[in-house]
């Protein structure tokens, strides 16, 4: 006789008691569910175990004091949840041959996931030492959260996981990255009930809005009900039922309740709710794929309430515990003091009866492993969990093709929109990769002039469509160009896609990718962990083009001014950390088909996307984008000697404006001796002993000399350059200039001189640092100083630049 | 005959025909109509005015083409829907006398408030250039995103405004905060469409868990459907009315719907549908603050949905514009290269019947002037929006208290957690200041060791309860301590908290402060801005403690370690950014009892809520943190004479360990000279010229000498001292240790030792730095590796640090 649950009350928010769920079912034999209940049991068992025991794992002996550790660690609270759902789909797995990936969002969750892992026995497959049998298991108990060990969260050691879930909220949008062009994978996520009440969680619900069922795979996502935090109940455990559904369905999706405690009418639920989900979507899929209609469906999610730290003591020192915030992390300690917490914990493991789960060597038994799939169909096998397995090279187009490179005779003598012929590269590159290469954007290609890409591939859009659409709304249901007004979500998309081994590139705004700056750094330090991991293979980088960058704000004002995510980039490790700051239309190109082809890095290229000044050759441009920085001869009157100043642009607008102060120090002064540089690569600046793209100091004194004075124009703030030059020679007689926190509404020659980087005063810094033109330079310093007072009245009076603010001379 | 709004049609998006509406009604006579429709066209006329002419205000002439702008900028789309929300609101003022502030989140919504703040007399008050007459109004529209002029946001110039909108996602949150403790004030919010896709605007929805109907005041939220974003259509303007509204029941409100373009049938479904809204909530607030009970009540919001650029020409050059994207910026350029583009912005600009609004003198007419309220209840002129009006200072406790101050014999002998005496103190401060004091945490005030601070007030909480609560949970609707897992959220509340005249402490993760570091910008140039604007009053300081810091995140492993927040905080303006690392419990009050005094700054204060060693009386703390950096004579033995090496110890940790290796060193060299300095205020080491707070090069020099080594032991990335300190006399000597992402699953001192901060690696660097130890220090040196090794062995073997890591012997 199998239990029954029950449809779920109104009003009632107790996490305990028999089932009570929507879809009401008994699918399991009490053979099948003898062996569910048998793998989440020893999941559980093993959970236990990794937070507290050093020794003797399979409690062959009575626990003794000195087999607990000495520091206790790890989260129990959700662990039982994250492992009942990854119980219910390896039976999902088996019965529908289905190809699953497991994304684990709540905190510090690793024990719920590791348990199940090492049972189906891929832990011991990537980790030898971790074998199944007894001396495995008291090594996969003791370096959880051990010095050397394995972390408490889906860490990028934990096989079968993309998703490391250290900082919340991303669980969702990971989960639609990776189902992205991967028809046959559905992707269940456990969203925790505090990960929820964060923003970048909060809209990535609406992701449901940009699968394709045809091309697309599907997400699962189940909220985690667990009902705490650390100290605290969580919002979505305290409103009432009718509240949750209504939420849900306002998201698009249909919402399943399961929730109780009693573990075997909860098997029955889970197992019937995951049932009637699975056949659901593949209904959407088949529907969908039979028909060729693309319509957007209501897709299932699931509403989970389960008690936190279910299953463990109800009550210690009489107070309370499971279902309670209390069994967050380790539900009980003071084993050393209280002798009566070691017999708890005893009487606690072995409630799940050790000796029916594990054979005498240790090893799981053949009835508890059988509740698992085999090979890689097994959540901890899954290749797409380890994503550059499944990667394949982007076809690229041929950059130096006349469809995209700009062709120049002379540098300087002619403006393009930067930003432009990369969109038609992208477009080409899209065109050869439709099936692992997409484009993100937060409602700006169009505005960031990356929009020939739409001649090859629209927007993504199923919600409702208007007749007015087709009048330049560029939308379509098989659209691999991703815009949603959220940073967050995009880039959670992205990550998830390559960490499933596909391609992308993101273009943003410069002043607001600075919503995003803890996921960069997140995915930066996954990135770097992996470095170090042998089994996993490398994955694409993450390429990301701020554009409307600070220097074309003017009109926008101080609050879209801020080129600062450069300095939370250089922040994370020189193993994974590229900045490129191409000034011109082929360099551009050169650095983004670099990116396209690198892996496992972050590439950070800045570029605005209006008109601006065109510089080199293709052929000049990828050789100075590969040597990374470099003089420009044609701006130079140093022939190869020492120069009396060295001018440095670093950024589209520095550039120009320090080849215009170059430009007005040479009429006024033919014997000055000016070396221009342009730097591409920033971190050709540091070292080589702290990047590998680092100059040596012979080289770079060579080309910023040993004692001439440096104007360095940078694009961000100026102090980023001295932070990575201060160790070199030079460095005491470096002046750079650079963003400075002064802007409001301006003119674009309005706001570089607020900031200083402008021609003007950068020819008076020449005239400040150059002994020769200490007393000489008296005259032509006023001169500059009358023109730059020149050009802010006119911007006064008329609300725009001079239209040549002063004649562009180049080349000579 | 007054025309009837209908019902809304479920299915039907449209935003065009006349008013559909949840609440139907026709409230307004017809005198009534046409006034506030008059106030409404009113406000077009000053919108477009403001984006296209910069003469001719009045349209007294024919347009010439040279009256119009030479750059046409501004956004045109949102405006006129603000304008009309502006305008209702007006009338809810005078009809109820009732308190509101409007918080304007659409994009570059300027000109939809500036025109309705114009025409009530306030902004000529502030700005008596724009006079209400054509000379002002010439003015008042040339000034429009002109150089020298105001933006296309609500920025701090915009007299009515504590919400710039320049980023989107916080008009929700900003709303709340400016709520609570305001039990007369509703404020109505406008949340757009496109910010409504945003992460931190999603869940800032729930902020209605988190309004007491009794103490606080209300949010009337207003879902603004304009259909479009750049180039986009939103994702909530396409989905149906069902799923709408059933996710903002489940977000916990009741919405009502008021959709359409024909703007008498609007009128009238605004104005019925703003009635019962005010009704619902007058009688939520009667009802709590009659009977004193206090159970969440389902508050109103509404759902308008109106055309994009609504009453701006339908059709271009055979382009849709009214309700389409394409209405988004400026609807319609191009007047110089074509005369027709003039005739259409004339047609455009009579239609809303100027001559029928302002007087021969340019002034609004009487009948329009009268549909704005008068005095303060003006929006624009409401003292909540200028905050500093209803500040009053803080009721202190004297922080030097024996309650709070530890007290202590000598410096390193005794060991206490460091924030725990704050939260004791900030219970003080909160039980003098029951109706202008918030705490804000992400759950984390009990893990931060603050939980003193219950005892008076506890954890705002008004969704369901369950007994268990009653054990621990420290829950209670009239709790003054908000928790909720939204850093956004909390942020958002806080600025809106602050900005209307309150005080805030807000104590977050160190390595998840970067969740906002794009609000903590935003902010910070709100503050700078401020500090030019005469009329704008002084604000409390956004005091920010960032704590469960990178040297204890040992265990929660490598995501858990980023102090990194510092460097993003060093690049805001030198006039509103402090930064404080206390090392202990008394400098640590001090700081927080300063910056809990201060105005209009960013206070960020880096503090362990660990057990960690004490070095400071309260009086020596004072002392040392006014002169927020020195030498601390204890632990120095160079006695006023040169010393061989200056020690610097900068945080807590890093403090810790600096003096350990000053111990190990001073035990092998006895007549080794150290000089130890500790500092407290971060920007005491920049140049005095770049902060107020730096310190001028001769008192630096006389600290860190002018060519001894110096060796920094810092909290953060290592550069950031370099960064700070890059043109000091000495700085070529400073070696400076910190934080160097390289961190897994350790213990405290192997995490220290694997980023270099640790005493054994800081005694190396001093003996490779003092040329007299270079060869008398190979034994030493070699003694202090062994040490370091058996920590690591150590470390490894038990998961432990040994007890205590090496005898500490302070004081000498």
């Amino acid at each position: 006789m199998v239990a029954t649950p029950s449809k779920p009350e109104v009003g009632n928010l107790s996490a305990f008691g028999p089932a009570r769920s929507t879809i009401v079912g008994t699918p399991l034999s009490p053979a099948e569910l003898h062996q569910v209940d048998a793998y989440w049991r020893a999941a559980n068992y093993l959970a236990v175990g990794m937070i507290y025991l050093r020794e003797n794992p399979l409690l062959r002996q009575p626990l003794h004091i000195d087999q607990i550790k000495d520091r206790l660690l790890g989260h129990w609270g959700a662990s039982p949840g994250i492992a009942f759902v990854y119980t219910h789909m390896n039976r999902i797995i088996k019965k529908f041959d289905q190809e699953m990936l497991y994304m684990v969002g709540p905190g510090h969750g690793a024990p719920g996931f590791l348990g199940p892992c090492y049972l189906e026995g891929s832990y011991s497959e990537f980790y030898p030492n971790c074998s199944l049998d007894e001396v495995g298991m008291r090594q996969f108990f003791k370096q959880f959260s051990f010095p050397g060990g394995v972390g408490s969260h889906c860490t990028p050691e934990t096989p079968g996981s993309i998703h490391e879930g250290g900082e919340l909220g991303y669980s969702i949008s990971h989960a639609y990255g990776a189902a992205f062009d991967n028809p046959n994978l559905i992707v269940v996520t456990l969203a925790g009930d505090g990960e929820a009440e964060t923003g970048p969680l909060a809209t990535s619900w609406h992701s449901n809005k940009f699968i394709n069922p045809i091309r697309d795979g599907a997400v699962l996502p189940i909220l985690h009900l667990n009902g705490y935090k650390i100290n605290n109940p969580t919002v979505l455990a305290r409103v009432s039922h009718e509240e949750l559904e209504a939420l849900f369905r306002g998201y698009g999706y249909t919402p399943y309740f399961v929730e109780g405690s009693d573990p075997e009418t909860m098997h029955q639920a889970m197992a019937a709710t995951m049932d009637h989900c699975l056949t659901e979507i593949h209904r959407i899929q088949a529907e969908a794929r039979s028909t060729g209609n693309v319509t957007r469906p209501r897709w299932p999610m699931i509403v989970l309430r389960t008690p936190k730290g279910w299953t463990c003591p109800a009550y210690v020192d009489g107070k309370k515990i499971e279902g309670f915030w209390r069994a967050h992390q380790v539900p009980m300690g003071g084993m050393k003091s209280n002798p009566d917490h070691l017999r708890i914990l005893e009487t606690w493991m072995r409630s799940y009866k050790p000796e029916e789960l594990f054979d005498e060597q240790g090893k799981p038994t053949p009835g508890v492993m059988a509740a698992a799939p085999t090979g890689d169909k097994r959540l901890g096998s899954t290749p797409y969990a380890n994503g550059g397995h499944l990667r394949r090279d982007l076809r690229l187009p041929d950059f130096r093709d006349a469809k995209y490179a700009l062709s120049l005779e002379k540098p300087g003598t002619i403006t393009a929109m930067n930003t432009k012929p990369l969109g038609i590269f992208l477009r080409d590159v899209m065109a050869c990769n439709m099936t692992n290469f997409r484009v993100f954007g937060p409602d700006e290609n169009t505005s960031n002039k990356l929009d020939a890409i739409y001649e090859v591939s629209k927007k993504f859009w199923i919600a409702e469509y208007f007749p007015e659409d087709a009048d330049g709304g560029e939308l379509a249901t098989d659209g691999r160009v991703m815009e949603y007004l959220s940073e967050h979500t995009l880039e959670g998309w992205l990550e998830g896609y390559l960490l499933t081994g596909r391609h992308g590139f993101f273009s943003t705004y410069e002043a607001f990718v600075h919503v995003i700056d803890s996921m960069f750094n997140q995915h930066a330090k996954w990135l770097d962990i992996c470095h170090e991991i042998d089994w996993r293979q490398s994955i694409s980088s993450l390429n990301l083009l701020i554009t409307s960058t600070v220097w074309r704000q003017d009109h926008n004002g101080f609050t879209h001014q801020d080129p600062g995510f450069l300095d939370v980039v250089v922040n994370k490790s020189s193993r994974v950390t590229r900045i490129y700051l191409p000034p011109d239309v082929n360099s551009l190109l050169s650095c983004a088909n670099h990116c396209l082809k690198s892996k496992d890095y972050v590439n950070v290229i800045v570029s605005d996307k209006q008109m601006h000044l065109q510089y080199m050759t293709m052929d000049d441009a990828i050789r100075h984008c590969t040597k990374g920085l470099g003089i420009w001869d044609w701006a130079s009157n140093d022939q190869g000697s020492e120069p009396d100043v060295v001018m440095v642009g670093c950024g589209d607008i520095p550039t120009q404006e320090a080849l215009a102060a170059t430009d007005l120090l040479r009429q006024e002064f033919t014997d000055l001796k000016i070396r221009f540089i342009n730097v591409v690569d920033l971190f050709r600046l540091q070292p080589d002993t702290e990047h590998p793209h680092g100059l040596s100091d012979h080289d770079f004194d060579s080309l910023f000399t040993l004692n001439q004075p440096v104007i360095f124009n940078f694009h961000g703030y100026p102090w980023l350059i001295h932070r990575l030059a201060y160790r070199r020679h030079n460095h005491n007689n470096m002046h750079v200039r650079g963003y400075k926190e002064e802007g409001n509404i301006n003119t674009p020659m309005e706001l570089a001189i607020a900031n200083n980087i402008d021609r003007f005063t950068l020819a008076m810094d020449v005239i400040n640092r150059v002994p020769k033109l200490k007393v000489a330079g008296a005259h032509a310093k006023e001169k500059f100083l009358n023109m730059q007072i020149d050009c802010r009245n006119y911007a006064y009076e008329h609300g725009v630049d001079i239209p040549k603010v002063v004649d562009w001379r180049w080349p000579y």
